[in-house]
């Protein structure tokens, strides 16, 4: 439980500019992308290492934020004269659904991960959801094996690079997926199924995240499942991240944890994914995480305890 | 925890003979209905009274069924020459969405709720699903206000008799309803203030049934939620009643209880509705539901405990 250097997290993953709207509000240069989602999540509960790219656009203040929050951005490399990848999305009045109305993808085109030498031998790996081409790059790097590896990923490459995904998928401990992907990429309409297909394909474990709903874990034994819900919000303002918020308090609990894929570590971590969402969908961005009290997140922690015990 | 007749549990609903359509497979004279359902499922925890209409075209056996359970069907009244409600719908291939095709209300149309008296001192009542008026027909045929009142309703009231259901929601401790009809009845996107708004109608407690996401708790303290999973299924067969069944599990737990809605109480109720909507799944009509061995119920509330426990 100590953080020795084998408690390290890396993720690899976009770093982006975003523009959300909402029914209710709206933001312009809203930072965001998967791996600063995750490693804003993540940051409190792990050393975390961040390979990404952006432009000079990209704003000072979020490097900073970054670092505040533990996070080493030396895997963050800048493109002089580049543009940060950017993303522009409506909110449906449900918050749930969303439409992309503009995506740019500027320096995150040519995007190849360099890792830093001294990332080669974490011990925990997060592939946030990119090109699986590019997560394929990552794990070579990589000087061994790492204990833990996760994976996120989307209907997209399910769709157009499914060979590439079949052989991330090869080397990975856990899939962190929505139904729909899950359905899409196994083929079967049943989440038990589902499941049992996407074990055969690599993964021992497979969580399917459900949004409002929370998130499920089907773990590397056939009877390990279990349910984590989402907290409860009084004021949804941002869905965007919350995924990745949830891949970071997982991944990032299980690397403080250090000690691998147990039961007792699977079920803590996903409430901690859950806590961390809980969070970031309450702001734009990751306003919510930065600069976060510990007893805050503590105290969020108990409350989902709570939702969950069952008195005998 | 003895059965004396403080235990005892009345519901009052729909008996039908459904014609359902899934992808897989079809089933005419699927017998059916909010009541039969609820009973079938409470059957096993607390000693039911059904009071309810049907046509001279019910099945004995099913009748049979009921009191193999431990129904009493005092309270099913059979109209001479009548036909039973008939309800024929198709499920999409989510087998969640599903289009009603017909619906031949028979003697239901006239359906006017007649209390055997020894069902008037019953400290359980459940209103199942039919209109508002009729509700309130039994409400003021009881001898006494009730320990515990349950409610279920749908859209369809809430839209054109919502006079009359919020007279039945002042004389009511527990509301279940789904989401859709949470938002529709309390005017509140948000679940915490639909949950408030709700309970200042009447309800102590409201339960949001989630179908395959399972049900959320909102209890009498304002901080009091609880949120429990569906079981997976490896396959389900027939959707139908699913809700009815949580109810008849939740209630029956209740009242087995006899001790009123504690945190305790509610909690294990919320587990034991899981179950029993899970049986009900996995066949047609209560086909899993009849002559179930207590092991088996026993077995998947111990399964489902399991799916939710922290170990920490």
């Amino acid at each position: 439980m100590s953080n020795t250097s084998s408690n390290n997290l890396l993720v690899v993953g976009s770093v982006a500019i975003d523009w959300i709207i909402t029914p209710a509000a709206e933001r312009q240069e809203s930072v965001g992308g998967s791996a600063t989602y995750f490693s804003m999540a993540a940051g409190g509960l792990a050393p975390v290492q961040l390979v990404g790219v952006v432009g000079e656009d990209f704003p000072r203040e979020a490097v900073r934020d970054l670092e505040d929050r533990g996070v080493d951005v030396d895997g963050l490399e800048t493109i002089a004269g580049g543009l940060t990848f950017r993303w522009k999305g409506r909110y449906h009045e449900n918050m749930n659904d969303r439409d992309t109305l503009e995506t740019q993808l500027n320096c995150f085109e040519h995007f190849s991960p360099k890792l830093p030498e001294k990332y080669k031998q974490t011990d925990h790996l997060f592939l946030a959801n990119i090109q699986p081409s590019l997560q394929l790059e990552v794990l070579a790097q990589m000087g061994r094996r790492p204990m833990v590896v996760g994976l996120d990923t989307m209907n997209l490459w399910i769709d157009i690079a499914r060979d590439d995904l079949l052989n991330v998928l090869k080397q990975v401990d856990i899939l962190m997926i929505n139904e729909e992907e899950a359905r899409q990429l196994s083929g079967e309409d049943n989440l038990f199924d589902a499941a049992r297909s996407v074990r055969a394909l690599g993964p021992s474990t497979l969580i399917i995240k459900r949004g409002e709903y929370g998130a499920m874990l089907f773990g590397p034994n056939e009877d390990d499942i279990f349910s984590v819900p989402a907290l409860p919000i009084a004021q949804v303002a941002d869905p965007t991240g919350a995924g990745d918020c949830f891949a970071g308090g997982f991944m990032g609990y299980i690397a403080k944890q250090g000690s691998g894929l147990t039961t007792v570590n699977l079920r803590n971590a996903m409430l901690w994914g859950s806590v961390m969402a809980s969070f970031c969908v309450e702001g734009f961005s990751y306003d919510q995480l930065r600069g976060i009290e510990e007893s805050a997140v503590a105290g969020r922690f108990e409350r989902l305890v709570r939702m969950c015990e069952i008195p005998r």
